[in-house]
């Protein structure tokens, strides 16, 4: 076991909340919780990748809608019991259905929990040409079927507490609207560089 | 969204680090993990136990060695995630095999967090009259195979920090014990009533 003092992390910010970025698949959902993990600084932040942790959590698990909504779940548990105590979530998962965004957000009510559903609206069309995965290339040449939003639904949220237009501004400026969203809920400390 | 003040858990308490109890079906895991829960009176403390969390996390995996093996990470997975951030987890989990135990240890190393390896050392005799879930019947029915401890196997630790012979004191002084322990090792404040 290491000394006490290098294990200790600092005390919790003031409060746990879990920030949700849903959208398409390269629509810039994982560039932007990193950048704001690294804008925030904090060490009470834990990125929750939706393809990394599938493949911890959820390994043997397919793309069907069932398949799918286990793996949402499953990561929104985990979201909202680290955020439960007072951990910074910010998870980046397509999650592509409302009803399954609705049970993760009820899962962090019931706990006690901030919930904070964002929308990284990248069309499609840009998604698409970024295609940082390959995936939409894949789906092209019939290699591959299910694809969120190409001939997979991918049910937009109507009402997210913030719509992120990633393919109008550049990541700073996208980083900077989820800023003045947590510090307007007083989520974060207002004066963070 | 609740107001901030009622979602705010208080800060942090010192460290970071999760109890793992081993031991076989009926030994006694849950309700000590329990007992020390309402001990210890932190908002920061997490149970975790196998069987609740295996219907969340682990939904379709069976008990072969493989699924036993991946349902263990999983939780590991999910306590040194917890533990990095400070929580004080309490996982009762079977946890047959000294490898995936050790794997779960290296997990938290890893990020930083505490390990506390505890055998709860029922023996199998003791368990299986106690038997209560009803599997140790179930088992001798012939209605229920792969039970750890009699048809399966239970890898005891040989150096776990700590051995509780839960069939020889109380819950009380099982929970004295895992005190006396986390305070030595500077894990919680000595002055707890």
């Amino acid at each position: 076991m290491t000394a006490l003092d290098e294990r200790t992390p600092p005390p919790l910010a003031a409060v746990g909340t879990t920030v949700w970025l849903t959208g398409l698949p390269s629509a810039g959902k994982t560039t932007l919780a990193t950048a704001l993990a690294a804008r925030l600084q904090d060490p009470h932040v834990e990125l929750l990748d939706g393809d990394e942790v599938r493949e911890f959590l959820s390994k043997g698990l397919g793309f069907s809608r069932a398949d799918r909504d286990t793996n949402v779940l499953r990561i929104g548990w985990v979201a909202a019991t680290l955020a439960k105590h007072g951990v910074l979530v910010l998870a980046s998962v397509i999650s592509p259905f409302a009803q399954t965004r609705a049970q993760v957000r009820a899962l962090h009510e019931g706990r006690g929990a901030g919930f904070l559903e964002i929308h990284v609206a990248t069309p499609v069309e840009v998604c698409s040409e970024r295609d940082v995965k390959g995936l939409y290339a894949r789906q092209r040449a019939g290699e591959l079927a299910g694809l969120t939003g190409v001939d997979a639904p991918y049910e937009a949220p109507t009402a997210p507490d913030a719509r992120v237009p990633a393919h109008e501004q550049s990541v700073e400026q996208s980083v900077e609207q989820l800023l003045a969203l947590l510090r307007a809920r007083g989520l974060v400390a207002g004066g963070l560089a």
